[in-house]
């Protein structure tokens, strides 16, 4: 029974939601909670930690009263760089009491999750994108993932900014009509398309990913719409063939994960179709990704 | 006498910097004074009044105790909504005692200097990026100018915006190495890619804009460089194809403006090319364009 007391959590902290969820020391899940947003930038270390301290305590409390942890692990966008990384595990320690704290990338929590061991690589495409791998020597490395102002080509900001650019340029006259324009306005609530741009100009980042479904759903009938689509599906197609090639593997298993590539959209079904036409085509298998479930294990891992 | 105490000023408030003329009623220019960035945005009204007011109490100051003005003319980079104008011209009102007080764009202050009457197209290219036109009926049209989220094509931003993912995708190997790797470190002072990275980020855009003219210089050796040149170039190219469409008049004649577009820049010598080859061709002209001067023209017109 005292084993039993022995707690672990992981926690995926990402653009639009942060997910937390409790084990126990045989990885079972004791319970699962959700929260908002928890990317990690500079100077936000405090505000990641204070959201995460939170969910912790409901997840807690759901589970009995329990004086401390074994191990926590975050996976957080926004977590490429030691300063971050450094910054947000100091602000737990001041909220958590937990034997072992470590954060690293959302990334690395979803290749956890998706292959517990061996190769493998997990394309991701949410409100930004990134490809994480490990080869058959257990050398981890990423692709992309730079953020949304200078990378995360292919990812949902960026395709519902190209959408919007589309936009903005058929209005002018320096580039094709396109269906984008009704559909943006509808789905955004507005009535012009200055409305709209300056509306996206100051919307939070998620709120302006949040377009990129109209721009898939909108590809099946409006070339505009199709020609972003299938450029996205290029981007992400990069990411995994610059991947392997870096992992010197060409027949390690391929993950895909995010809300771009949920089933039926456009954007997973062009970039499935480029995929298989790589030369040689891309491994792809069918796995559930739960980034908060790896962050979990990666608890686990850390005591034994 | 009494004709040269009446005074008029005008402004061109821009990304990087602020200029006011004054000017007496025959339009012989007293004084010039210059500040930093007064780009409008919403919420900043209260500071480029307080900028503009500044400036003007120095120049004033120059040209000895004066009570009040005729009238002022704002031309500012981000006024394209009626709201940030009309927000901006109350602030003013508030502190500074002119009979009339209009705020406009930079490009219609930029297009008033090039062209006082009659047709012509200014394309700017400086942080930002928009071609205004009139035709010889006087309608006057804009294209592009959609700010640097979703527009501003071909602009120093865009152009360094791009240099920098191109640096980025190399680094992961999603891109051919680029010459832009070194070059872009060593002017802003980085060791790494993931450090400069960091770095634009958080910088504001006139810092990131500032390195465009680095692309600019790789061009010639580098063949990412020239990619990106050359697509700037194409973009700017279509600000005026759009625009001499739209005033349905091909020989209208077009004048250049903007820090990216000096004598001498590699997207000025691509981009005349291209205008050079068009068809048909593009009536190129040589004129200085100084917006404030316009400002101040157009402010004459409003109390002749």
């Amino acid at each position: 029974m005292a084993e039993e007391l022995r707690l672990f959590a992981g926690v995926d902290a990402g653009a639009s939601r942060t997910a937390l969820v409790l084990g126990d020391a045989t990885g079972r899940i004791l319970s699962r909670v959700r929260g908002g947003p928890g990317i990690l930038r500079p100077g936000r270390a405090g505000a990641v930690a204070e959201r995460i301290a939170g969910l912790l305590k409901q997840a807690l409390g759901a589970s009995g009263p329990v004086a401390s942890l074994e191990a926590l692990v975050i996976g957080a966008a926004g977590a490429g760089r030691e300063a971050e990384r450094g910054a947000l595990e100091e602000e737990l320690r001041r909220r958590v009491e937990s034997r072992a704290v470590l954060v690293t990338t959302d990334a690395a929590v979803a290749l956890q999750s998706a292959f517990p061991e061996g190769p493998g690589i997990v394309l991701s495409a949410g409100t930004g994108s990134i490809a994480i791998g490990r080869n058959r020597e257990g050398t981890v490395y990423r692709v992309g993932g730079w953020g949304r102002q200078f990378g995360d080509e292919g990812s949902a900001y960026s395709l519902a900014r190209a959408g919007l650019a589309a936009v903005a340029k058929a209005e002018d006259g320096r580039g094709p009509k396109t269906l984008l324009t009704a559909r943006m306005l509808e789905a955004a609530g507005k009535v012009s398309v200055e409305e709209l741009i300056a509306w996206a100009r100051l919307a939070r980042p998620q709120r302006v990913a949040a377009l990129a479904p109209v721009v898939c759903r909108a590809a099946a009938e409006d070339p505009v719409a199709s020609l972003l689509v299938q450029a996205a599906a290029a981007e992400l197609a990069h990411h995994v063939e610059a991947l392997r090639e870096r992992l010197s593997d060409f027949a390690i298993p391929v993950a895909l994960s995010g809300g771009l590539l949920v089933k039926g959209s456009a954007v997973r079904d062009a970039l499935v179709a480029r995929l298989k036409a790589a030369e040689p085509p891309v491994n792809l298998v069918d796995r559930g990704v739960d980034p908060a479930s790896g962050a979990l294990a990666l608890a686990l891992g850390l005591r034994p």
